[in-house]
């Protein structure tokens, strides 16, 4: 028992060796059996028993994890045909991704996205892969912001990045005709900002889409223990995703509200539609900010894809499960946005 | 390889120790811890390792379980008072469950509930836990189905069992007025009382709600891996829950739509909200089962709770997370039942 008496004994699990499920589709029992054939193999996902010690080491390591992002590039360009227009909003480098699908009737709506990657990793032409696929099941155009990121920029670039090319593009439509959705640290980025404009009193979003968020960035949620090893995407809080924490929240701390949105304030928030998978290292992060949404009193949807990573969608891009996940989310912007 | 080429590497997770997590209420936390040091000191929870060889070992084995489960019946009578009224209702007992707190308002209204255990465990008076504290938080009268289970009455006859009940109660109200609830067993019988309904071309309940709810007894299931040795309720499939699984379905087999409802066809189901928690054996049986009702286009929603275990929200019912579970369910059928 700790000070206050309470019971703190912790509970073990035994080591386990877990098959590739037969409960998904063909496409994501390839994409689970082949991160657990790179995990076996000593590779795979990010390199999470270390982390750089230097912005240098920082550097050279982005440098090599966007090369990967990148090799994805092509193929989700063949699959979902789309132009890309690189440009500078506010002074902000965004790509705005057009969809060959674009409805033609949603010509009032766009949708803004935030890249994932820790806040670290993932910029530049690294950045468009969640918003292609958001694109196209959408058939909207989607603004992907290249926001700066560590080392050179920590907490707040990130955020008033966001901010700048919202301003930008609620200057143009009404505000609830616009959408904002991320994955990972995307989805921090999608929650910290509506954070932000409630802060200086600014419109809100007509919806939001936040997909296995990242919310809170002390690693106090429960499924960093139990999905600790079991997620193939992300397989660890310790290691590097602690340092990203450190390195992006900088002197405002990893629980500043904008920062950790979990430690912010929800009410008012628009509609949002939240995703995850049963071994989301993120699931805690995603199901304690829909619950605390919830509670807030704000119209939210929880969906859960069984024995799905986190993010696993974005790179799983061939599997039914992903079309359901961008399906979902572009029903929900086609019920909550207005104009 | 496997003979389709697939890639079927297994996932090696290595031994864990899982802290008591601080992101749930304290009342949560000692349940969480609680089921810890039992799991700690070799007992707690169901007999999971082994599993009854005979009839007669089986009803002892029944016994003994029914006995802790009845321990908690008057803790929960002095926080959620209420009267209980045993009849036949067609032939079967039930337990009609009128709470302090009902409201008059609703009187045209009534709730179905079936206990959970396996299909094998909780009959008699341990039957009652979910049903009070349905009734308390709904403020509405609940019939409590003590239908029959093995080793003397495998299926069908839990089903025949809901049916008989159900056209007792449809008979004296509209269905739609006529919410239908039930957690692990009990949520799977919810689900296979539709199906049932469905085939015998009957009236559908105005709204189901089924907490994890046990919709696949053949145990492939992601979360069964997952989550074993994590959840402190119902800590593995193998054994006794196998067992029971075995037991239950008979001749019928363990893939019977109306014995593992997730290989029914969900179309044209009433509104449905799941319930399930991070820690639960069961995740991937609710989320499965969610996701084919969405599927089939099926007004549906998902709830889960951070750490929590398979059916904890009636343990620990003293939590705020047990009340937020129920006042989500009561307002659910609010929503959605006529009459």
């Amino acid at each position: 028992m700790d000070d206050a008496g309470q019971i703190q004994t912790p509970r073990a699990v035994a080591a386990k060796s877990l098959r590739t499920p037969t409960t998904v589709s063909p496409q994501l029992q390839r994409s689970i059996s082949t991160m657990a054939a790179q995990a076996a193999a000593g590779g795979g996902g990010l390199p999470l028993g270390w982390r750089p010690g230097s912005a240098d080491e920082w550097t050279a390591l982005i440098a090599q994890v966007d090369a990967q992002a990148l090799a994805l590039v092509p193929a989700l360009a063949a699959m979902f045909p789309h132009r890309v227009e690189l440009m500078q909003v506010a002074g902000v480098t965004v790509r705005q991704i057009v969809p060959a699908s674009l409805d033609p009737a949603k010509a009032g709506r766009v949708l803004l996205n935030f890249h994932g990657g820790g806040y670290v990793l993932n910029g530049g032409e690294a950045s468009t892969g969640e918003a292609v696929l958001g694109a196209h099941y959408s058939r909207m155009t989607v603004v992907s912001v290249d926001y700066r990121m560590p080392p050179e920029h920590p907490f707040p670039a990130a955020v008033d990045d966001a901010v700048a090319v919202w301003r930008a593009l609620a200057a143009e439509r009404p505000a609830g005709a616009i959408g904002v959705f991320g994955t990972s640290a995307g989805g921090g980025l999608t929650l910290a900002l509506a954070l932000k404009l409630k802060e200086l009193g600014l419109e809100l979003p007509g919806a939001l889409a936040t997909g296995t968020p990242w919310t809170d960035l002390t690693g106090a949620s429960d499924s960093y223990q139990v999905n600790a090893g079991v997620d193939g995407v992300f397989s660890s809080f310790d290691g590097m995703a602690g340092g990203m924490a450190a390195l992006y929240a900088g002197d405002a701390g990893v629980t500043h509200p904008l920062v950790s949105p979990i430690y912010g304030d929800f009410a008012g928030f628009p509609p949002t539609i939240f995703t995850t998978g049963t071994r989301d290292l993120l699931l805690s992060d995603t199901v304690r900010a829909y619950r605390a949404m919830r509670a807030a009193g704000v119209t939210a949807r929880l969906e859960v894809h069984e024995a799905m990573s986190h993010a696993e969608y974005i790179y799983a891009f061939d599997s039914p499960e992903s079309a359901v996940v961008f399906r979902d989310i572009a029903a929900f912007f086609d019920e909550h946005l207005k104009g």
